[in-house]
């Protein structure tokens, strides 16, 4: 991360999107946890990409980050595990080019059914977000998971 | 939930609301936590319900939840816990009839006097919010337990 | 706190404040965990001060401020211990003399390298902001743990 302070930036486009990317988040988050693969891979680009330490490598496309959310919503539904993940803290920074890079911090809780709920991991989420057809859509994502360094 | 994705709105009295609603549940959980039970009441609406697994039926109306929360607090308070609610992941939805549906994240974070902070719950909070007298209320609420399904 | 049920505040230049609130404590609290002292200490007034529970007294002044989260910060390094603090349920509060009160939650999480992460404190932080070359600043903060009362 750059680690001088920005100047705040105060005019009302900079509010409407950062109303709009915790929105964005949200929804996309909701679907994630609700195991609806198809709808939050259209929150992606179709060329979006996923990298994420508990991958063997970086996943590209739409077509196979809907296939991996596929996987891991079935093996989470058979093991009864109910994930909630957080996006929070959001620094955004909208970009000349028209992208907006977000670096947040990400919660994942794991409660089993009929279990205590449980903190699951802690990460960092830096995302490159484009507007597609109206809406935001995330084009890149790496994430970062605190216990691995 | 809806499973499809929602077109995003961009419009300022979007921003707007979003800002609301947030600085609604910060208030609102932050009367709740130090048990202001008149104050927190204040912020149904006269008829207002909540429907939550952990109570054997629906509470209906203002003085029915004060006197809920009420007894809660007292429970709490000997106890010495003190319980904090944080809402995450607003997915705000305007509705045509002018409520608002917010479907969105809970966590209940629980402490006892010099011990240690403890996760106690992870839920899933669906509300319609009226506005009364300039300001939003809580008409309806219905909260879901990750560990009981 | 005050117990009574705000007004709720629409006008769009609480929207503006509310969103630039967030974006403040975001940047804020990134550079806090990723031990960039001097930007840190850029986020306070020159005679910021800082007053929790966990030290002696009330720390004054960014150089001292900024002395002191450097101490933390390589004692953190030096155990493996990567903190993440989050802000949320920020009631935001604008003042009649232009400051800021925010009174909001806080968490702070904790992972060793290759362990597992944990939640470490819960909070309820009161900050003062105010308004310096077009940025805000933390004039003044005060942060009480939820285990110690």
């Amino acid at each position: 991360m750059t680690t001088q302070a920005a100047p705040q930036v105060r005019d009302s486009a900079f509010d409407r999107l950062y109303s709009e990317v915790q929105q964005f988040y949200a929804r996309h988050m909701q679907l994630l946890d609700a195991g609806a693969a198809d709808a939050w891979g259209a929150t992606f680009t179709a060329d979006g990409s996923f990298d994420v330490p508990t991958l063997p490598e970086p996943v590209h496309g739409r077509e196979n980050l809907v296939a991996m959310m596929r996987r891991t919503a079935a093996e989470l539904a058979a093991a009864g595990d109910q994930r909630r993940h957080w996006h929070g803290m959001l620094d955004v920074q909208p970009q000349p080019d028209g992208t907006v890079l977000v670096r947040c911090y990400a919660l994942v809780f794991s409660t089993l059914e009929g279990g205590e709920p449980r903190l699951h991991r802690t990460c960092v989420c830096t995302d490159v977000l484009v507007r597609e057809e109206g809406g935001l859509r995330v084009r890149s994502r790496r994430v970062t998971r605190d216990d691995l360094r």
